[in-house]
């Protein structure tokens, strides 16, 4: 389908009609004014900052792209991202190249999963590509063949090498983007018809993305102004913005307007809503295996259930278990090679609702998309994050393969789920929550085998904990999640053979966290709560624990977390080694029941 | 200095002896003898992981490099980062891609702060350059001109495009390195002659850096394995690692050990130890001025008291005011164009204790960092950060660059000193404080004007906490920071006419945590906190407060924090949109004394 598209626009192309040319520079000189106006109508007096791109978008926005106006969120539309700061479609992506990366996921669900004709373009200031996730981005897109993506690269000045001559700086460009595999085409950003042949040209490249490298001048239009670096700095006068204003307006001659060309409406129905479980989870109690391998498996059946599942994993699918996801629907799984643009491809897989989107990678690699993942916070987008290798009971790797600070991080993340599952079934549940929930997910999963504790029956509810030991003599509650949970079942254990009864708490959700559980089993166990969690002190279970119970009179709350900076020693014993274990919860319970 | 060092090695080139070149062949085989013994050892018997670059590593190390093998940290010696897995030099770099940005840094200061002889050299694996960090740095170095520094890509393997040819990938890999502006030789990684010939030429580039793209082979030297795949997955048998060994070992011809080139010895002696103010800070109490503006003239001021301190920005000079220290140390000012790279040039100029190093930046962008801010604490540098606009103090500007999870991820950083000073006083102090203070230093700063309120003769300690109010009558403690200090001070004159008086805390470091300070106030002042900061509620002050007291009865902490994700709407009064002013201060408090 694609393909012909392509062959129609290349009918058209010899030729632009005159009067076709002259609206498109009148509609540029329009968004030209309009940027002007907004921009100094809020105090900010800064209109050069805005002109460069007005004859790209107009071509693109009137000439080029497929959609509805009058439906911008129709699934048939031409995607557009602007990427550089100002953004205004889609996705909110800053002004630090990652709208670059969530065009490739707009495209990649494009080609293949959608099997659709909409195309998608995405405008990247120059200064952004200083970025390096621009360039996994490139990589990424040339890749996997994206020939339904156009990145244009609005070179409006100098690069950030300074002293070098604009055309060297367009040259620059040039090779690199042909270097990282994009068929790359070289125009004169302010000639509507130059940009109209060479959009038309993209479209019919064939299995490559298409880089389209625009010479552009900031201030554009402005007499005197274009390319004055010394306007970037200061506000410019009233009188002179004024003055730019009316030239521009002198200029349009045409009061036409064009309607961009409807879309090929060949995007496939869906629904991704109400996923369930075909059948309940198959392990029974005292069963061993691993939250991440169940985790795996969760997803694998996840897809069995809904055929718009992606799952994306960073080169580390056999530790990660989403090569069991990938064994079974190989065609919805994304190899990715780097933890930044993986999150950027998920947020552009997301977009529009289309796909469910999961994403796999050691819990501690996430910290290099922070910004990626706080920013599809703020935008409001569904995806799910997988963690694996969570804390020092990942045991022989090095520290950098500790995730000791993931729960902080996504618990800064506002909307964002959390859910830490302690065994197989509560894995499987926390899949299934999080594919139905709005908002990011973050489900965090851990390397070694620990035991089934709940039955298949069992139901899970995100803010829901589960008092998983009780009895009326408890006196003291311990609060644990993943591995430490089954620490805190064996201290159960030993200390009840001591006369020592504890009652024992599984969070399931870290956030939002079930403040009204743990206060009411505090306030039943005489006000003493240990928490026990395989992260740092900072900002995990201990402290979202602590701020719960803050303004409760009666509670004390005994932090157990990991210190510092922890060395890879192989430990046979690593929870027993930073103080999280079975022997250390025994230690402090009966150091909090002494006092 | 370097340029004759280039020419000297220039004349040796044109012939090697066969001796060298055998005892470099069998130097490489017993580094392979010595990398295969230890992953074996250890149980972890996947010996082709460490193979391919045995070649590489006995011409540096043996043939190329110059350092005093007695003394590794010798500031004359060449240096050496694999940012490859398996590190083992200088700074534990993990496997993504952060070792060129730091050789980067360490190139930079030995061609332009030291400007002496040696050089740097970095082994790249070719997974590795998939992360977008290499690009950056590459691009860092070709800018820079950095022509002492020499970066090796070990190609080894099918390049992570999965199907490509190798010989593809090794063009793919120079067309990359070109393309960024670097002196690119393509060798055959198993050649000891051809790789000495390359570094040889390489030190006679003059400008650029050199990339020698090494085309080598998994498992070479092992018979029937060489770059077979599938003992990547699985462990070989012992038998066969035994038999691989003695086939290595039998292929060593001699005994012969080569020693290192001595370095030239032209490093400057330096002291960057107890750096003191040269004047005590020169404001008044009531000046108004922006702790952010304090940081860059207390920064010029540090530049004054020792000319070994290094400041680098992220193209946000002019907001962060480092372009005071910039003016009037335009040499000692590194412009950097993305957080990653910035960060880890960072950690490269800082080793070997050779410079003060502080970055600035808008916090909210150090989220795009994170990784490298953690690997650095773990590899115990000392460098210094600055964060710039943080929270919705900054008022106009949208919410990607309202920093409300900084303080949550340096909280989790193991051994860094967290600063948020008030005013300008305390600003400069903590500058100061953190240019003296060994591992990672955060300072928190802030966009808004705010009044002096320390006398010039303060005396500010990491740890310590102000009682900026106080009286005998107070009937509860406010603990702020940065612009919510002066909130509730605000509010604490309020209050005092209504009768009602209450005590205000200024943390000055969140990390430490002054908790001795707080909870004795806290004690005498009827056990009740307020906690206010510009920070969302989760790992910031508020839930370092609650578990600093969370093991002491009778406190309870209410927190005032940014809530959700907050929206651009160019409120006239960010502090009080969100919560956290003076007016919600006042409500909190009379809400705690009702109850």
């Amino acid at each position: 389908m694609a393909e012909q598209e392509a062959s129609g626009t290349m009918a058209e192309e010899a030729k632009i009609d005159e009067d076709i040319l002259q609206v498109l520079q009148d509609m540029a000189n329009r968004l030209r004014l309009h940027a002007i106006r907004t921009l100094c109508a809020s105090g900010f007096r800064h209109p050069t900052l805005c002109s460069s791109a007005s004859e790209i978008m107009s071509v693109l926005l009137f000439y080029i792209m497929r959609y509805k106006l009058t439906d911008p969120e129709n699934p048939n539309n031409d995607r557009f991202v602007l990427s550089k700061r100002l953004s205004f479609v889609n996705v909110a992506t800053g002004w630090l190249g990652q709208g670059l990366g969530i065009a490739c996921g707009m495209a990649y669900t494009g080609r293949y999963f959608d099997k659709a004709s909409y195309r998608v373009f995405c405008l990247i200031g120059d200064g952004e590509s200083s970025e390096g996730s621009v360039w996994e981005a490139m990589a990424f897109a040339s890749h996997y063949s994206l020939d339904n993506l156009v990145a244009i690269f609005d070179v409006n000045h100098l690069c950030h090498s300074g002293t070098q001559p604009l055309e060297h700086c367009v040259d620059l460009f040039q090779k690199r983007c042909e270097a990282f595999g994009w068929s790359t085409f070289v125009v004169d950003g302010r000639d509507v018809e130059a940009l109209c042949h060479v959009f038309q040209q993209a479209a019919q490249v064939k299995s490559k993305p298409t880089a389209v490298v625009a010479k552009t001048f900031r201030g554009h239009g402005m007499p005197r102004v274009e390319d004055a670096e010394h306007w970037r700095e200061r506000p410019m006068p009233k009188e002179r913005v004024e003055t730019i204003i009316k030239l521009i307006e002198s200029q349009i001659q045409t009061k036409k307007q064009l309607n961009p060309k409807p879309p090929v409406e060949d995007s496939p129905q869906l629904n991704i809503t109400d996923i369930e479980m075909t059948s309940p989870p198959a392990y029974n109690v005292g069963d061993m295996i691993a939250t991440r391998k169940a985790c795996g498996l969760a997803l694998a059946k996840l897809g069995r259930a809904n055929d718009r599942v992606v799952v994306l994993d960073g080169d580390s699918k056999n530790s990660t278990f989403s090569d069991i996801f990938k064994k079974e629907h190989p065609e919805h799984f994304i190899e990715c090679s780097s933890e930044q643009n993986m999150v950027s491809v998920a947020l552009g897989c997301a977009t529009r609702g289309r796909m469910v989107t999961f994403l796999c990678t050691f819990a501690a690699f996430l910290t290099r998309a922070f910004d990626q993942i706080r920013m599809g916070a703020i935008s409001r987008t569904s995806i799910n994050l997988i963690g694996s290798h969570c804390g020092v009971s990942i045991g022989e790797d090095s520290p950098s393969q500790m995730a000791l600070e993931d729960l902080a991080m996504f618990r800064t993340v506002p909307n964002c789920t959390i859910f830490y599952p302690s065994d197989a079934i509560s894995t499987e549940h926390a899949v299934f929550l999080a594919a139905n929930t709005k908002g990011m997910c973050y489900i965090r999963i851990s390397r070694p085998e620990t035991a089934v504790i709940y039955t298949p029956d069992e139901i899970f509810e995100i803010g829901r904990a589960k008092v998983v030991r009780n009895s009326v003599n408890d006196r003291l509650t311990v609060v644990g999640a993943g591995v430490t949970l089954h620490e805190a079942l064996a201290a159960a254990d030993d200390l009840s053979k001591q006369d020592i009864s504890i009652r024992v708490i599984d969070l399931f959700t870290v956030k939002p966290l079930d403040a009204a559980t743990i206060i009411s089993n505090a306030k039943a166990t005489g006000g003493q709560i240990i928490t026990v969690e395989d992260h740092s002190s900072e900002g995990g279970v201990g402290e979202a624990v602590c701020a719960a119970v803050s303004m409760v009179p009666d509670i004390l709350v005994h932090q157990l977390a990991v210190p510092g900076a922890p060395r890879s020693e192989k430990p046979n014993e690593p929870l027993s080694m930073f103080g999280i274990s079975a022997r250390q919860i025994i230690v402090a319970v009966k150091c909090v029941l002494m006092n």
